[in-house]
Parts: C-alpha cells; structure tokens; sequence
C-alpha cells in the first residue's frame, strides 16, 4: 500500500471559497457576514471534485490513502479574531471528513487548527478533540506562524504550544508543521515562507530541548524538510556547538521529513541524508506546483517516480511509502487494521 | 589559484565589539556613547587576528584569496538608526581594508552597508563610493531585511532598492545578498534567518522581472542558495506557472549560488543541478560553523574537500574556484591582472 501523508482539499468546490469571501466581507461590515448553515455542498459535488482530480492523479501514479487536510493556505489564520478561525476550521474539517466518509479508502482526514494570532492555542483543543473523537481524524495541522509571515508567536519549543502538545501525547497523533498564505510581501506563500517555515520550525526544535518534556510528541516537517536536508552538515555542527546530542538521538525520535521535493537530486539528496526510517512519503498533489516538467515530461509532484529511481531496497521503499506512516500515524494503522488492511 | 568569495571578520579584535556595546549603550545614555577616534587598534593587532585564524586556515586547506567584509551577524542594521548604521559600517569596512592592505594578497574587501529600517537605501552610497573608490572594495553585501527578522522592507524587486542596483552597474560591482543576526525570537540567526533569506531572495527574483530592468545586476546568494537547490524542481515548476522563462534565461545570467554547504551530499547537490558558470567557491570561514564533523574527521567548513570529491572535471572546478569569481566580480579580476595574477 502507498499512504500520502501530505493531501489538502485544494479543489473544494467554489461554493466554499465564495463562503469564505463573505465571511471576510462580514469582518467590515457584519450585515453581509453568513452563517454556516448558509454554505451548501452536496455529495456529489463532492465525489466530483475528488474524482476527478485527487482520486483520479492517485489512481494513475498508484498511490492508495492520502491524509487529506484542507487547503493549507486558505486557512490563513491571521483573518478576523478567533471565532472567524473556529467557524471556517469548523467548516473546512467537515468537508475532509464527508470527503474521507464518501471515500473511506482512499483518504482520511487530518484536521485544521482554529489557529488565530495572540490567542491562547488551548481554544483549538474543542474542534481538536472533535475530529479525532467524531471524524476519526489521525493527525493534525500546526501552524507555527498564525500571522501569516510576521512570526509574532514564539517558537514551537514554548510552553505557548504545550497545551496542544498535551493532547496530541494524549491521542497519539502527530502533527504536520505547516503554515498557510503569507500576507507579508517579502515572502511568496509557497516558494518561500512555507519552505523557511520547515526550516525555521526543524531550528526551533534543534536549539530546544522540546523532545525531552515530550518523549513521544512527533512532528512531521513538509516539503521535504525546507532547507533541512541540503543543510544537513550545518545543522549536525550547530547542534554540536550548541553542545547538543547527535541530531539523531536528539531530534529523529520525534522529527520526520516528508518527500514533496520535486525532482530527482533532491529525493536523492533526502534519502541518502536522512535515515529511510525518517522520510515519509507525499506528494502535496494536487499543490503548489501542478504543472509537468518538460525535463521529464511527468508532473513535478508525481514524487513517487523519484523514490522508484532513487536507488531504494523494497524493504527502504516498504518503509517510506507505508510502515513509517502506520508508525507515526498510530491512529492511521489501527483504523487500517480494523478493515483488514 | 583559489578565491574564497565569502569570508567575514568575525574575528577582530575584541576592542571592536567593546566599542560597539558602548554605541548601543550610547542610545539610551547619550553620555557614554564613544567617538569613533575612540576605538584604536594596532596593525599588530590586526595581523595577529588574521595570521592566527582566516590565514593560517587558508594555508592548510590551499585557499589563495578572500572577498573579505565585515561581520554578518554583527551589522545588526536594526539597532539605532542610519547615524548608528553610518559609523559603525564606516568602522568595521576601514578594518577590513586594512587588512586588504597588509594582506594584500590573501584578502580583498567587499563592503557592509550603513543599512537602517525604513531608510532609503540611497543613503547607503556615500560608504559605498568610498569603499570603492578610497579603499578598492569589489563587492557589497546587501541585507533585503535590515529589521533583523522582521522582514519590513519591500522585496528586492521593489524600487526602493534601485538607487543601490544604479550604483552596483555604474561600478560594476555584485552584491552578495546577506542579512544580518535575528532579533526576531522564531528565527536562530544562523541555523534559520540566513538560510531562509537566501531563499526569499531567489523567490523574490524569481516573481519579478528585476533583471530586465537591469540586465548586469548581479547577485551572489549564499549558503548555498537556502533551500534553492534542494528543491530546483519546485522553482522550476513555480516559475512555469508563474508565465516565467525558464530559470536558466530568468535569472541565472544574474544569480550565483556559493559553495557554503558543509557536507558531501549537499555539494553533490549543488554541482548537479546548477550549472556549474552559476557555482562560486566560498566556505564562509571562519563562520557559523566551526568545528569538526566526526563524521569525517574534517572541519564541517572546509568546502574545497567537498568540491574535491564531488566528481568536476578539472576544467569545472576551475570556474568553480577562479574562473567565476574573476567573471562575476570584474573589479577582482582587473585587481588581479594589474598585479600579473
């Protein structure tokens, strides 16, 4: 089997996004703000919008359970105050669930947070302990910059967090650090402060000591792991510097890279630097980058042609594309064992 | 011969750094600020300071030459205002061309900017000519984000930079794009804040279309490249959707990556993806990193080891290491030749 630990609902259909827009219209002038009851998505809108577009690109590159998120940069946490976040958090998670209820083979949700800046995370606590205990979801999205690219929270290694922390020990699921749009000009969302984010979020983690309060917390940095791997050597001296241990005894129990990098050198460059147990395969499809490569003539984001040609045993494939997911995602093996999987 | 294109003074005299503390004190307590006559220090000072660490290094490991400038971290743009900028800039380049003069050799200098938050960079020139001018500089470092992590400055794009960019083409002169420490508590200055900053400056070019505006800019990102190379396939592909050339004809014949990169596998990286006319050879020596990997019983900064084994014709490393270097910083090579080297 091929887990896809890395799915957003990036094409829910327009109902949800003109939704959205009037919510925000609402933040100015709350005569036109709507309700929730208000959007109306039926199932086979739904069933349209993934078979023809997630289903359909993983049924072609053989890929069979993604961990379906919504759309990370729409969750664009710096919006309104935080009961615009809990409404379309709300919102959001609940069509990634009727999603993974209309396909229960192919996808299983992970849910949105109602992140919003300067406040307390523990509010996310009551829609956490929804999707996990109602949805059956098995992981979540943390995003360590709910300002969208002004980084005014603190680093992942502060007490700020541990209320989220708590319940994730408690549940066992781990979370993807994963931030949304940026409404700072320096940094384009996708090209860049979602790759400083997983680099910025692995150094936090590294100067810390978060892994000792949380022996059993895990977080899985996308996109390869930013600037992580490339890096690696300056992130091993660092480490040292700082007089920590190895980076793995001190991050790798807990730390774990997916494989959204989109070509050949950088898979190569990922699974000879990272120990296999560490990577995680994903695609982010359908993503960031939708297009194909005229190097290759395949899609960018087709990543599992990159692990077939980069050199693994089976048994480093069997791992990347399932054992490593029903390890991290403890939730993820035992709803797959119960239907025989 | 090799040229070493990033090399900082991180290792002056302390009397520099108690200099600089008594400035910053001076903000608040006007009557403790010093003159800058008051900072004296010897030519004997300054040999010690660099036969003992930069030099000494460069002999063992078979460097000839460093594109010297002064501290990154401690340019810390954000303190005080372009007054503070303007002094403490004009010291800390005098001292680097000192060191080109007793040096004269080994080091040539490349100048820190009196940068300031929300200044306009134009008056950033009159230290730039008479770095050039007075004291023979070939280059300049640019910090995109003189906020110290914040990242409040319009992207390099914008044309609040051009009256920096009219200048560099009027002498011909690249930039290296280098920020500064963090004072913003999410980012570790050298395990994040660097690392990500190279990656915006690449993003930032890459959405723009800067170097149609001037076709001879030229850029050196360092660290090699942020995350850039790791994930050329995700540039690649954003550019495509962005309606972008092809990266090659986009920004390469204006974007230079350094070789500042401390392990194996990500020099590998390096060679492989970006042509190598676009590969300068740097290791930012003696920096953020400076002990030994145990790995491979080699300093983690010692990067000609890497280019060394990463598998380049001759006729490659030589671009890497010379070739390049005398191409992307005219003023150095025409230095060179009036010396018969």
């Amino acid at each position: 089997m091929i887990i896809d630990c890395h799915g957003h609902y990036t094409t829910a259909p327009k109902a949800l996004e003109a939704w959205r827009n009037r919510q925000i219209a609402g933040l100015k002038d709350p005569a036109v703000a709507p309700k929730a009851s208000e959007l109306a998505i039926g199932d086979d809108a739904l069933r349209e919008s993934i078979e023809t577009n997630q289903l359909a690109k993983m049924k072609e590159r053989g890929s069979d359970l993604t961990i379906f998120s919504p759309r990370a940069s729409f969750m664009a946490h710096h919006i309104g105050d935080f009961r615009t976040s809990a409404t379309w958090a709300a919102i959001c998670n609940e069509l990634c669930h009727r999603v993974s209820r209309l396909f229960p083979d192919n996808f299983i949700g992970a849910a949105m947070l109602p992140q919003s800046p300067g406040v307390d995370p523990k509010t996310c606590i009551p829609e956490l302990e929804k999707c996990v205990n109602e949805y059956g979801f098995i992981a979540i999205n943390l995003n360590p910059d709910p300002s969208g690219g002004h980084w005014k929270e603190p680093p992942l290694s502060d007490r700020h967090w541990y209320p989220i922390y708590e319940k994730m020990v408690e549940y066992d699921i781990p979370a993807m650090i994963h931030v949304s749009t940026s409404c700072n000009p320096c940094f384009h969302t996708t090209g860049a402060h979602y790759l400083n984010a997983d680099t910025t979020a692995f150094m936090q983690c590294l100067t810390a000591d978060l892994f000792r309060d949380f022996p059993t917390l895990k977080f899985v940095i996308p996109h390869g792991g930013g600037a992580v791997p490339y890096h690696w050597g300056r992130f091993r001296g660092l480490a040292q510097e700082l007089g920590k241990p190895l980076l793995r005894d001190h991050l790798l129990n807990n730390i774990y890279f997916d494989t959204c990098v989109y070509h050949q050198p950088g898979i190569d460059l990922l699974t000879r630097v990272i120990p296999v147990d560490n990577v995680l395969f994903a695609s982010e499809m359908i993503g960031a980058v939708r297009g194909i490569d005229p190097e290759t003539g395949f899609h960018y984001d087709d990543t599992r042609r990159y692990i077939e040609a980069a050199g693994l045993s089976a048994e480093e494939r069997h791992k990347i594309y399932e054992g490593n997911a029903r390890r991290v995602y403890p939730r993820l093996d035992a709803a797959l064992r119960a239907k025989g999987r």
